[in-house]
């Protein structure tokens, strides 16, 4: 058995990095700088042709979307916890894992990179400040829901949400948003961040959760 | 054993509501008028805060987000066919999945709904038609994977995918995309619409499988 992990710092491919890390499995991390534009070179584009991270590489078989390796590492590693077993519970996860991989991630898009929804230098800023707005919202849904984790967002085990959550809320830093607004989930966070695991795909990745400039929001 | 799916006729319920039907179980169709608000009235907004189709609700226990219902099906009728069984054929079609779920569909939010992006009346004209643009490289992704379907996407058997790209490539008219230039994906949509479970839900969706008027892309 042999697994890989494209991950680029910082990005969503940490929810995979971390539950690679939580499983106790061993694989092989392989970092694409995206600020120089790794993945769009011929090596990465061969692998996926939307020249986007995480992709997983489980025995030579390519497997992307970030749904689609969790579900894959959820089946591969039940005793993880990535995911809640059955029922309601996985149910329920799964539908607040397709939201924020539909609605919270894409929302963030809006704020990063306005030129994926015009060339208009006017209108992507006004798309970029309308985002940072719906942003906030989303996060304060995010916060509903770690103010209810008991302790994880799943449950006694910590899981797939409870990455992307710090992933989420750790970006709503570059939107001009403080994350300790979010007691809750800066708290998750950082309880998250700390697991010995965790901390080691945080090490790799150099992660600084929490990037908010104040003169950035000014 | 109750279910009980809301569905808005042409949108993306049409994957569940076909997939129930292709799984011989029985269960209530609501339908949920869009153009009237209803998915903003009080009643609906307490079954789902976010007012959005399709809303599966199972013995009481609600269950949002397409992605989470469609898993939550295939656990309860696995003998449907909604997504392959295991292995690395289900991890792909999920893969495929969640693509259609986080980037096919947001795009086409963005030609349909611009004024979920900006409330800017000229950035929304900017927004929508560079949309429309993405959205039919997007279709012509699915159209490629169409042309490979043996006969249907995820194989011997129609499940949620083929589900999807009908929806997909039927929405494409609203972008002033003609169907019948993807002719792949336009043939799968027929032999899909025709299957007599599928043709249930059609008939009461009422659904046109070409919606696309010359007119409106001049």
């Amino acid at each position: 058995m042999s697994l890989k992990l494209y991950f680029a710092p910082g990005a969503c491919s940490f929810v995979p990095h971390s539950m690679l890390e939580l499983s106790g499995a061993p694989f092989e991390p392989a970092s694409v700088k995206l600020h120089k534009g790794e993945q769009r070179s011929a090596e990465y584009l061969a692998l996926n042709p939307r020249g986007q991270v995480p992709v997983l590489v489980d025995d030579g078989e390519v497997v992307t979307q970030i749904v689609s390796i969790l579900l894959h590492l959820d089946a591969k590693f039940p005793q993880a916890g990535i995911l809640p077993a059955s029922g309601l519970a996985r149910t329920r996860a799964l539908s607040t894992l397709a939201w924020m991989n539909n609605t919270v991630h894409p929302t963030f898009t809006h704020v990063f990179m306005p030129q994926k929804f015009t060339e208009d230098e006017g209108a992507q800023k006004v798309i970029r400040a309308f985002a940072a707005n719906s942003y906030r919202g989303l996060l304060g849904e995010i916060e509903v829901l770690a103010a209810q984790a008991s302790p994880w967002l799943t449950g006694e085990k910590p899981g797939a949400l409870d990455a992307y959550a710090l992933t989420l809320l750790r970006w709503g830093g570059y939107a001009g948003i403080d994350p300790t607004t979010f007691p809750s989930t800066w708290a998750l966070a950082q309880r998250f961040a700390a697991l010995p695991a965790v901390a080691r795909a945080v090490e790799r990745e150099k992660l600084q959760l929490n990037v908010y400039q104040p003169a950035m929001a000014a």
